[in-house]
């Protein structure tokens, strides 16, 4: 893991909320609130704060987000990134409509095109996460919201590339070996785990959140 | 899920500790120390007022704890109850030395014997928890401690029998898909999830700690 520290590189703030036993969905993936209204107010806030929101393909699949902040007009709405290495976000999702811009990001072996979308085609493979930072970084965005899901969030900090890790924690229990967590992918082997630093703690409505600072060697 | 609120019935603490991501351990399943030594003391303070401390086989085989608290004379010592359904857990575990007593539970059509050591025999594959309650508060056990793991947890809750959720969170990210979480198991659906209310958030060292009480119907 290391971290790109260009001066061009946006700031990555990972958002999320998840059950007190570590859950963002149950096992058969459909979208749940777990935000408190507090939460939801906090999460818009945020929204509203950063050039750019990022989720995976995935997320687009399972819950077809729209990405936007209610009441704020299109050209003060962030960009919206979707990570969709093989082009398989359908043409449909909500992501791609007018609401705001979106950038479509796959991998350079892909060829779809989206209707009326940019397309950015970065990495052999899987998508290079430092390269779309600095693609994001050159357009102004300094910083990046990554809501997830649990894949995208770990190749994130996988790439050395979050600085901000922000969770709110709700108040039922989902359970299931095979529930989504905030950080999925392969995890990280004992030594490899990723220091933070608590740095918030706040109760919002009947849950709590909070806020750590990702820790990189000087 | 019915609770048994039957008067004989100790209550059940659920303790564990997890990642900001929601682990308790990596992929790999090896012990991970998680919490604060501020959290350690205050394990060790809950683990002294609970007349019994409960954890499944898979715990026992993973990081083979003593459950003692270190100090108190054997008699001051909690039962230490293993949930061994098929008789698995190896005669050299710590769990089965003298340091404390020890009541290896079983289904009912495992025969194996535990030298020195008292085995119940409970249920017909799976382990009937409501009986192993009755069975405990008969002994006088009026506060149970269930320390994990995810599978043992997620089957307490799913019989309606916790009665406080109680997670340290540390600092530090794990990550993985299969990576173990406090409440495994095959999961709850949606609509069947377990409602509880935040009582406690204590900021405990570097990391948090949440109380919470499950809500049942009056």
């Amino acid at each position: 893991m290391t971290a790109d520290m260009s001066p061009m590189r946006p700031r990555v703030i990972v958002n999320c909320a998840m059950s007190p036993d570590g859950k963002i969905a149950g096992t058969e993936r459909r979208q749940l609130r777990i935000s408190s209204s507090e939460d939801m107010d906090r999460v818009r806030r945020l929204r509203s704060e950063c050039q750019a929101i990022l989720v995976g393909a995935g997320t687009i699949l399972a819950d077809d987000p729209h990405l936007t902040v209610k009441g704020l007009p299109k050209e003060r709405q962030a960009l919206r990134v979707v990570l969709d290495p093989r082009g398989k976000v359908p043409e449909t999702s909500m992501v791609l409509d007018e609401r705001a811009s979106t950038l479509m990001v796959t991998n350079e072996d892909c060829t779809r095109q989206y209707a009326g979308t940019e397309v950015v085609r970065l990495g052999k493979g899987t998508i290079d996460l430092n390269a779309l930072l600095h693609v994001l970084g050159g357009r102004g965005v300094s910083t990046l919201l990554v809501e997830g899901g649990g894949e995208t969030i770990f190749s994130f900090f996988q790439a050395g590339l979050v600085d901000i890790f922000s969770v709110y924690i709700g108040e039922y229990i989902i359970g299931g070996r095979e529930a989504p967590s905030p950080v999925d992918g392969d995890g990280f082997k004992a030594g490899e785990h990723v220091p933070m630093r608590l740095t918030s703690v706040d109760r919002l409505g009947e849950g709590v959140h909070l806020t750590y600072e990702v820790l990189r060697d000087a």
